[in-house]
């Protein structure tokens, strides 16, 4: 499918170009402190080192590389923010060590091949946005061949998680549709045209809407009611656009708590900053945005939710089958599914498939 | 200003495909009797005739047009919500008369040109959206000489205003400049980066936001302090584009309220259905979005506000120069000035001028 630049800067990149929006990423504290922490707790990778920082955004992490001695860092942002990290940069006395470039990753012509790729292209559930490929287009071909990935390794990860949102989205839902025959009712009699073919269509709009798109939430840990699986692993380094093209995972998970509900799954990511194999890190940093009372992080969680819930316990088996494809018409954004199976003490629960949308 | 086709789509046109949105316009009443009213207390207009529906939408006026006694009525719409409204029109029995199109209108070809026109076209302040030149397009192209508009005439209205939003929205936009000076000194203390040469722009971004984006509201009556004016008037059977690319008008508004406050102004439209002059209506019927206690609309009225408000009283009178021009980037959404000078018994205050984006 080809990406139409226009509709593609239109529909994702325009957001970008907000401070507000540069500003939340810059206020999540668990997701600096861990950039941050990588950057200065492994000086070797940036020292004299050239460095090439993909979505710069604000600048802040071509910034960090520069503190920490990098010789060169080039930070390309496709949107109009490249002006204010030009501005934050020459602010901070930066300018002769960081070359801002406003343009997409995938038409930048640098001089030279760099030492470092950083970036934080991790959208939710991981992702989303689908921007790693652009990371991948930029470390094809711009990283020395003794570079490293700044993360180096990712991670998806899913958890049966119980939850009352489900019972809140089914009443909107049945509300919507109350809303409806009232309204199919009174076109009738009112405006004499009976709209009552089209109730079919409007129910799996708002099906989709309310029960089929996963949610943003920020998960207490005591809603995970299962063992977490990973779903997919990913060496920065290596993958290729087509490792990540579609995720597809069988994976056990047993339920940890007696007697509740299966709600739904969670699902959520880790990068890892490792350096690479010939050049580790001498601190390895991780950033999870795993549910988490005090270390929660814009990211969230993604929940997708059953209607309605299943009752399960302490020792049940779920097999699941997961899989993660991008939408037909729009690349940045995910269909999900979740097939499982439930083995019961008591025997098997019947086997169901739910599809999700990630807006 | 080219329009990629693409983006249109995705930034305009999108919404339309949900039968969600089309609800929300069926379920206005004013809107719903006043076209209903023009089309059944005018059959003489339809009855027989040849009749194109731009925009068709669900299919509503295409529908009621061919109950009315349309022999034929093409009823186009660019979104996939034509495949919705073939159905509806199915399931009223209306196949034979209504032919639906799915295209742009600019893109279609009839096989004859038609006696009416008929559309709902009309955006928030009228003009946001910039439908009404696909109207022209199928009028010039499509119109017999003899044929008509529904609705044949619009106007633009501006009023002052009281309200008390400008309070909340300067409140919010204290609290976000407050929100962003913490976390300038944070950044500093914790990441190093010394963010303040962003304070600027981040202040101007968010007095966009706040202070200069109009709103939408469903104004009382005895918010509107003076008299209102007309700015703009529109006889859809001649205008062109270019009549509507720019409005700019020079009012008067006398105060109508002892001891008040000039918080804003409001902005709103009317339609009417007249036919033409050498075939006019049986029934005029008028469409407003005036603000009205029992007669609200879907529109509501666009509020632009003042900040701070100006202290005002029965008898001042404003000088006011309007003038609404397209956006740069999206020529469907609008930016709107409004200078304002105000002559008081006590004389005349200093002129001030205001620029506000409808988004
Ligand atoms: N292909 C591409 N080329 C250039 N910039 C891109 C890009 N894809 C995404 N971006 C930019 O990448 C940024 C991701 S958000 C991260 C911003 C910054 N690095 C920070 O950590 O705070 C956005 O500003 C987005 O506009
Ligand atoms: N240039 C164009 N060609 C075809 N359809 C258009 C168009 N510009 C806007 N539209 C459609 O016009 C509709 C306007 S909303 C009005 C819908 C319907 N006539 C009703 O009164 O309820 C939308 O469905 C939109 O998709």
């Amino acid at each position: 499918a080809m990406v139409d630049k226009g509709v593609d800067f239109a529909q994702y990149f325009c957001t970008y170009a907000f401070l507000y929006h540069q500003k939340e990423m810059l206020c999540d504290r668990v997701r600096m402190d861990a950039y941050y922490s990588s950057i200065f707790e492994n000086k070797h990778h940036f020292h004299g080192k050239t460095v090439l920082d993909v979505g710069t955004g604000s600048g802040i992490l071509a910034i960090w590389s520069a503190q920490a001695g990098a010789r060169k860092v080039y930070a390309v942002e496709a949107t109009k923010m490249a002006e204010h990290a030009r501005a934050l940069i020459k602010a901070n006395n930066l300018e002769d060590v960081i070359e801002v470039i406003e343009s997409n990753v995938e038409e930048v012509t640098l001089p030279e091949k760099v030492d470092v790729i950083i970036s934080e292209w991790m959208g939710y559930f991981l992702l989303r946005e689908s921007m790693f490929d652009s990371v991948i287009y930029a470390r094809d071909h711009w990283l020395k061949p003794t570079g490293v990935m700044y993360p180096s390794h990712a991670r998806m990860w899913v958890a049966p998680i119980r939850s009352g949102l489900g019972e809140h989205k089914k009443g909107d839902y049945d509300l919507a549709m109350e809303d409806w025959d009232n309204f199919v009712g009174e076109t009738k009699t009112y405006y004499g045209v009976d709209m009552s073919v089209l109730s079919k269509p409007f129910s799996e709009e708002q099906m989709k809407y309310y029960l089929q798109t996963s949610m943003w939430s920020n998960l207490h840990p005591n809603q995970v009611i299962g063992s977490p699986a990973i779903v997919k692993e990913i060496d920065c380094l290596t993958a290729s656009v087509n490792d990540i093209l579609e995720v597809r995972a069988d994976v056990l998970s047993s339920i940890t708590l007696e007697n509740t509900r299966l709600c739904g799954f969670g699902g959520w990511f880790d990068v890892h900053f490792r350096g690479r194999q010939e050049d580790p890190a001498q601190q390895e940093i991780e950033l999870t945005t795993a549910p988490s009372t005090d270390n929660g992080t814009h990211w969230g969680q993604q929940v997708f939710l059953l209607h309605p819930p299943v009752r399960v316990s302490e020792g049940d088996n779920l097999s699941l089958s997961f899989s993660m494809i991008r939408a037909k018409e729009n690349h940045r954004l995910m269909e999900v599914e979740f097939g499982c199976g439930i083995t019961q003490s008591s025997g098997k629960l019947p086997r169901f498939r739910n599809k999700f949308f990630i807006e």
